[in-house]
Formats: structure tokens, C-alpha cells, sequence
């Protein structure tokens, strides 16, 4: 009898190697469990789980010797840790491994929105560089002040990044950090008034929803410019698509969004936005070492070793 | 009589200031000077010049009482200098207002090319997000190794930079510099061979003609990336062509073209190539700037003050 069940769409080489290290039950989200019968769901005894659906008290309550939920990436927000703490289940996560991969997007996208290089791109090959000259101006990106919301370890990256742009850095976070002389807002409202970019780098999930709200989104101002690798939740997205389209924000550089991937259409009618389809961790070398890491998480829990990555 | 003569296409404001300043005459380009009449080239003291087209030897014989050429750009290779120097005419250019832009655009073009972010885009775009899933696995740029061809002020702009990505800094400069840790390489074939992305960063004009030649692009390899924010004149571009469609190098990353705006159709066939229509210092910010700069070399010279800038 098989102790590990397979949650979600994974590469070849992840799902050859899930395979070869634990011989599990496999189905494409969680809402394939309840179809598995009951002496293989009492039998799972620990989850690998990928993807953005649900998973909650409900989809546990399906598997009674469950133990531990190992989630692909260092979001979690799709599982339900208060129903897992509920029943004794642990849930680990891939986080540092992805860091410089989503900084680097965050990092490129903001260069790409500011000096509008897939603009500039289109001019070249439309033949208008040819037919009419240089591309427009645009907007110097170093030297400018950027906000950070959320100093984690993703949002470090992007400021030390961001610093060697010679940026100001201001940030926020639920307390001050030991920084290299960056600012601290504990306002949020008072952070975004402060700069000219914010860079969203929250963590996903209930506490963040809308975090980045109408009044911040105001308060940035006409020639701010909004980032976000962090998750679509984190920002109110009705509020940001009409301060886009109305100027009351000059842009923004987006990985992520509310129903992806049939994001709202609205974004792609708006040239001042770079659109990236959530691929902020998506190299070759990073989702191998994530990959590595679930499946770490998944062998030490069967050999009742210590969870490299717990987060609850 | 006026004593300024402004060559080249300048902005609105550029030229506003220029006809404020020194109420001048304007010619489109060098090859307009001939048709000014024997007086008006007579009176002319300075040159205020823009552009990619030849001022030499010629040009310079037509403006007898010619003091100083005053270049809106940091690369002055449209101007013969050795001409300017047998008639005692000084040169100046614009530098270091546009370090930060240059090197701006080469990180934003790296990351474009290996995060596939252009591609990415169009993928969401065009709905394949929607219909087809996850956008393809592409390349980490973090934390990899990067040769600088030419570590002056542009090219040190760019290593450090790279530096906060993580990435290991080799450089290649005609003598050793000092630096924090970098790798120096007296060989630029051995540059190459040691890392997997080339940035060039190096002057124009006839002494780097091809420099990054057909062996150093060689050396580099089959992951090897090329970045070029300098002149087109300073690379092999056939080599590079032939390499790019062969596969012995990965991929591009193009801000200078030979022939632009009319360049090598080849380049727009190639998936692997990001190219960027010459616009490193194309900010509203930098461009200022560099006019204002310009304009102060040719007050200075015609109130017989120090040059600010002068490049010989």
C-alpha cells in the first residue's frame, strides 16, 4: 500500500523522481482525491502538493492517517494550515531556494515598465525605428525611490538588488529590520507616499488580501509604478486597474493576479503594464532544487527524520 | 554673426535651449555644411554635434575658424579626433550623465534574454496562458558568471550591478583595475572561455573594430550570451550572426547595431535575440542631462573658460 499521494501537474524529471522515491498515487489537483477509493486514501500517509487549488479541511478529512502536506513552492496559501494544525498534520514548504529567481523577474520587470523595452522592442521590429527614428524617451529607473512591502527573504533580495541601482530603499514590515540604512514606514499609506515604485513581496494568503489598498494605491501617485511577484490577492485589483486606466498611477510590472491564469482582461488593453505569466521562479535550475526539496521533506517525514522546512 | 553651429536632430528642448543660448545655425547633418554660404561657415567657432554620421577631415576645412566640436553623446567615433588635433580643435563629449541608463538597459536586456521575459509576455498575451498552462522552464541569471569587455566607467556601472545578482565578475581591460575581487583577464579569449555571458562595454571607434572577434565568440561557447551596449562596430557581428544560428552561442542582447536603424534583417528571425533600438540613454532624465552638458562645454568655450569635458 502506497503512503504518499501526488497533488498537481509537475515536469517529467519531478514526477520520474516522485515516482522512483516513494511509488505514489498520483491525480492532477486536489479535487481528484475524493475520487480515489478508501483503502488507498486511508493508506497517505504524507501529500506532495503542487498548484493553486484548495486544499483544506475537507479534502484532509478524505485522508485519515495523513501527516504531512509538502508543498511545492514557498507560497502555501492554497492549504489550509489551520485545518492541518487542527488534526496534527504538518506542512512544509521550497522557500529560499526560489529567492533570486523572483527577484531577478521583479528586478526586469520594473526595467522593462520604466524604460519600456518590450515597447521599444516592437518599435525596432515594426520597422519604425527604420521608418522614423529613435524610440521615445522614457524614465530613468536608477537613482529613483522604491518601496518595499514586505522585507522577507524575497523582499531583501529585491532591495539589495534595487540598492545597486543606487535607489533609495523604504520599506515596510510588521517591524523594523536590521537594514543597511533603509527607511521604515510601519504605514503603509505613509510608505507608498513616499516613493515613486512600489515592489509588492508579501506572503499570500487571508492576512494579505487587498493589503495594498485604494488609499496606498492613491497615495503612490501619477508617476508611480506598482510591482508584484508576490501573489494577486495581495493588492486590490479593481482599485489598481482603475488608477491605471485613469493615469492616477503611471504603471505597472505584474507576475501575478486574481484567477490566473484567465486573468482580467482589462490588463492587456493597458500599454503602461508588463504582464508576466507567474513565471517568477520558473528556471530550470530553481524548480529542480524546489522539486529537491519537496521530496526531501516528503523522505524525511516517512524515515521520521526532523522536516527540513516546516511552517507550522 | 553667429559663431555656434548646431549639427544633428535634437529634441525640442535641446534645441529651445540651444537657440536661447547662442542663437545659432542649425543644420540637419554633416553633410549640410557644405551648402552653408562662405560667411556663415567663416564665423563659425563651435560645433554643437549630434549623430552617427562623419565629421572629419572635410567638414572640418569648411569652418576655418573651428575651436571646438562639442559631442552630445559619451561616444565620440563619428568625430575624427586625429583631424581635429592636426587643426587644434578641441572635442568634447558627455560622459558619465549616462552610465547609469547604459547600464540600466544592459541588466534589463540580460534579464529579458535569459528569463525569456519578451516571450513570456506574448505568451500571455496571446492566450496561450490560458489554454496551454505554465510558460516553458528558462534560465537563471543569478548567481552565474559574467565577463565585462572594457571596464570603464559604463562597464563598472554594469559589474556592479551584477554584482548584487550574485553573479561572479570577470572583466577584460587593458590593464588591471582596481575592484573588489574581481577576475582580471589580460586575454580576451580566455575571458570568454571562463564565463557565460559577455557584456560590452567598451569605447567605439577604430581601435575596438571587431574586437569581440570570431575566436572570443568561440570561447564563450554554447551558453554563452552576449550583451552589447557600446557600438555595433566592436563586434564580429557576422561571427556573432552565424553563431546565433548555429547554436554555438545561447543568445543575444542588443542595445547597438553596424548600419542602425537599417540593420541585419537576420537579427529579427532570431527567437534567441533581444534587441533594443539604440536607446541606452533614452530617458527624458539622462538626455537633459546630456544637453545640458553639451551647452555648457560650448559657453565655456566661447567665454574662454575650462571645458568641462574635453577629450583631447
Amino acid at each position: 500500500m502506497t503512503a504518499t499521494l501526488v497533488i498537481g501537474p509537475y515536469s517529467d524529471s519531478d514526477r520520474d523522481a516522485l515516482n522512483a522515491g516513494f511509488d505514489p498515487v498520483l491525480v492532477g489537483g486536489p479535487s481528484e482525491v475524493a475520487a480515489l477509493d478508501e483503502s488507498t486514501r486511508a493508506g497517505i500517509r504524507a501529500v506532495a502538493f503542487k498548484g493553486h487549488h484548495p486544499f483544506g479541511a475537507a479534502e484532509m478529512d478524505l485522508l485519515p492517517a495523513l501527516g504531512l502536506v509538502a508543498n511545492y513552492g514557498v507560497g502555501y496559501d492554497a492549504i489550509d494550515v489551520d485545518a492541518a494544525n487542527a488534526r496534527g498534520i504538518k506542512v512544509t514548504n521550497t522557500p529560499d531556494v526560489l529567492n533570486d529567481d523572483v527577484a531577478d523577474i521583479a528586478v526586469g520587470m520594473l526595467l522593462m515598465q520604466m524604460r519600456e523595452m518590450e515597447h521599444a522592442s516592437a518599435w525596432a521590429r515594426s520597422g519604425e525605428w527604420k521608418a522614423k527614428g529613435e524610440y521615445r524617451l522614457n524614465r530613468k529607473m536608477s537613482g529613483g525611490t522604491v518601496g518595499i512591502v514586505g522585507l522577507g527573504r524575497i523582499g531583501r533580495e529585491i532591495a539589495n538588488r534595487l540598492a545597486a541601482f543606487k535607489m533609495d530603499i523604504h520599506y515596510y514590515a510588521r517591524s523594523e529590520k536590521d537594514t543597511p540604512g533603509w527607511t521604515y514606514h510601519a504605514d503603509p499609506v505613509a510608505l507608498a507616499g513616499a516613493v515613486d515604485t512600489l515592489v509588492v513581496a508579501l506572503v499570500g494568503g487571508k492576512d494579505t488580501e487587498n493589503f495594498v489598498s485604494a488609499e496606498m494605491i492613491d497615495a503612490l501617485g501619477p508617476r508611480g509604478v506598482i510591482a508584484n511577484i508576490s501573489r494577486g490577492t495581495t493588492i486590490d485589483e479593481a482599485a489598481m486597474l482603475d488608477a491605471l486606466e485613469t493615469g492616477r498611477i503611471a504603471g505597472a510590472a505584474l507576475d501575478v493576479f486574481l484567477g490566473e491564469p484567465n486573468i482580467d482582461p482589462r490588463f492587456y488593453a493597458l500599454p503602461n503594464v508588463v504582464i508576466q505569466p507567474h513565471q517568477g521562479s520558473g528556471t530550470v535550475e530553481t524548480r529542480a532544487a524546489m522539486g529537491q526539496l519537496q521530496r526531501d521533506n516528503v523522505a524525511a517525514f516517512h524515515a521520521g527524520a526532523e522536516l527540513l522546512t516546516p511552517v507550522n
